[in-house]
């Protein structure tokens, strides 16, 4: 038996390589003054038919469920966010800075940076329809690449204005039922040939050559606003200006972005936009209110982490803390188990300031040879063994790395391994970033 | 529009709420030297079908994908993670010692202390027979208590011993294909009155005395061994022996064990036990391999946190390091909005050692008055704001709480936070716990 195609099992690297970017994410996230908030993975389908555009509603996860409702498992945020904010908005001071990190689904074919299942971060903006508003949310995409150890060599930030689109649409007459259905023409342009895309433009009376004026026109006068805004902060060097990027969904209504690995070999990693009028939609017209937002997923992202040595390490790095023990007890004589359970339980219950938590211990659940034991030890990632036979009430402390061992007394036991952990947090300066 | 019955939104604060529960249940298990591992959320109906037992399956979120593949939204971890070491084990040191934090779902009644979604820790050892480790997980299941501030005036386990029952069973011949059906019986008996129990018992020709002198007899060999372990780790006082502990799922094979609160006021916050034959089964008999487990759920925890001072005490003193920002940047000159942006930039990229991270930091994305700022600033949660205006290349520093103010120069600002934030951490030594 395995998982179904396109859902992944996290072993326990994977796990520790998703909480490292759940983390990371998460610290950005509230640096920029956003609060998490979280929604159901399952939703009525009704919320994804309404606004989303039909490419996101012929790949829902939906079923009947055992009470007669339609319902889907969340292909994206923003809906969710519309109708809570819809709800209860009024307890709240705006504007709202809310991000929130969980899983989507998607039913379409696997393939290389795009799952059945992945996760994201979303950060939205609600009740601001300032452009100040805009250049604080794409400085909080660009601060979501460099916390894992990107610079402006490996990613770049394309924005776009959806406004100066639809004035192209006006202005060409483009029906407006068929809106939509121009935007994905433009967002998935590079794979067009030109007949191709003549083609394809024929029905909406639209040249290739029109098309390319206007894309190099670059003239984006909101996206202006943003871009000085971005300098003022330091982050140009993360910035272009594209027309190209138009975003996929249906909702979206000024300033739109999508981050790029700067080679463009994978997918886009993020991207996002405003989306004034999605609330007041789905509230029935009850609540209006201006936001934007974007999202960044895990999938992209990870390969990224993989393929660029800086931010690989720097993960790695953090790994040991998640994925290894502290201390590691040797029962040299099965008559100290009773001992040594005493000892492992009170590490267990003992804060370490050096730390900034509790040990993490474990032991040999059956008597083993002592060899066996040490082998364990390391395995298991362990700074230090403590080691408890013959010599009782003193025990052994060997640090693993180095070899270096030293007998205690029990009552300064404590004492010593709290300065070995303080020598050990010094090596590891990285821990004070965990 | 609303959420689905059953499904929570979680709103800011009980968004922190959740966070904390899932940080606490994350350090516990580590202490106890277990690492994290995930699995997918949909899985092959087929998964549950085989050995969960009749009741699960009745309450699965399950359709038919656009595939044509059966699936289901998991009702629990123990079939997914008997999948994942069947197909994996080799690559990893026995015992494993294996957790989760995720998400569930059933389809039933909502009601108090159950929805139709939830989020549980898993704990699993697998690998090992010996009873040092359900010795080991029972301890683990208490500590995962005692991280909230719970002490043993609020909370029991009671241990039992499913072959204990096994051997009842095939004392007063009960049909091999009605144990699961029997067990159930036993699992709510607290729930019928003696003459409708006498009818449910009838089918299995066992009398109400019969059962009542079992589990009167408390006779729990194996359980001895169990007790005797956690009372060396001084854990005794959290545990009782008790034979109504049956739990429902059919898989369970030797000591099981339940969590409740002293009154009985809310339905088990925790259960699990051994299930020695379910990788055998699942992988078709390809690997044997004894293994134990537990499963601690969010909604009767939570709702317990909030009925023990001590415990809601501890979970709000955190909540302000997950809601709050720490500083405030007022802009009380429009013509400064440029300097105040490159000082945000500067403080959310800075470090900050005394909190272990870098600052968390907001401002107004508009003009306002200066007093308006000062209550955002408040409302947010802020320790600290810095004005910035006429002042410059100076700005004002004030501690919010205190509001004791100071002139500082641009280039002392930085040291300043710093000693201001060291004695807010003093302030609130729970940081250092987080």
């Amino acid at each position: 038996m395995k998982a179904l195609p396109g859902f992944r099992d996290f072993l326990p690297d994977q796990c520790a390589a998703r909480n490292y970017i759940f983390a990371r994410w998460r610290e950005v996230a509230r640096r920029y003054g956003f609060v998490e908030w979280e929604g159901p993975i399952l939703e009525p389908t009704e919320l994804y038919k309404k606004k989303s555009g039909s490419e996101i509603v012929d790949q829902l996860f939906n079923f009947t469920d055992k009470g007669e409702r339609e319902v889907a498992m969340r292909p994206e945020l923003t809906p969710t966010l519309a109708r809570v904010v819809a709800a209860h908005e009024r307890g709240f001071r705006k504007p709202l800075k809310w991000f929130s990190i969980g899983q989507f689904f998607r039913y379409e074919k696997p393939q290389r940076g795009r799952l059945r299942e992945h996760f994201q971060l979303n950060c939205d903006i609600v009740g601001e329809e300032s452009l100040s508003a805009d250049a604080e949310l794409i400085a909080l995409a660009i601060d979501a690449m460099r916390i894992f150890g990107f610079t402006a060599n490996e990613f770049t930030v394309c924005i776009s204005d959806r406004s100066a689109w639809n004035q192209f649409i006006s202005e060409n007459n483009i029906d407006s039922e068929r809106v939509a259905e121009f935007l994905q023409i433009v967002d998935k342009l590079d794979r067009y040939r030109l007949d191709e895309l003549e083609t394809k433009l024929k029905p909406f009376r639209v040249s290739t050559a029109k098309l390319s004026d206007f894309l190099a026109s670059g003239n984006i006068e909101m996206a202006t606003g943003v871009g000085e805004e971005l300098r003022r902060r330091g982050l140009s060097t993360f910035v272009e200006f594209d027309l190209h990027v138009v975003r996929g969904l249906a909702y979206y209504t000024g300033v739109v972005f999508e981050l790029f690995d700067r080679q463009k070999k994978f997918r886009a990693i993020a991207g996002g936009g405003r989306y004034d009028n999605l609330i007041r939609q789905l509230s029935g017209g009850a609540i209006s209110m201006p936001a934007l937002g974007f999202a960044m997923g895990d999938v992209v992202l990870g390969d990224l982490i993989n393929e660029t040595p800086a931010a690989r390490l720097q993960m790695h790095n953090q790994f040991q803390w998640n994925l290894w023990i502290d201390i590691y007890v040797v029962i040299a004589k099965e008559e100290r188990r009773s001992d040594a359970l005493a000892i492992i339980q009170a590490l267990r219950d003992r804060f370490c300031p050096p730390l900034h938590r509790n040990y993490h211990v474990s032991y040999p659940l059956v008597a083993e040879k002592v060899g066996k034991q040490f082998q364990n030890a390391e395995g298991l990632g362990a700074r230090v063994a403590i080691l408890i036979g013959d010599e009782w009430p003193d025990v052994k402390v060997k640090i693993l790395h180095t070899r270096k061992e030293q007998l205690i007394g029990k009552q300064q036991l404590f004492d010593h391994l709290q300065s070995l952990m303080r020598a050990a947090v010094q090596e590891d300066q990285f821990i004070a970033r965990l």
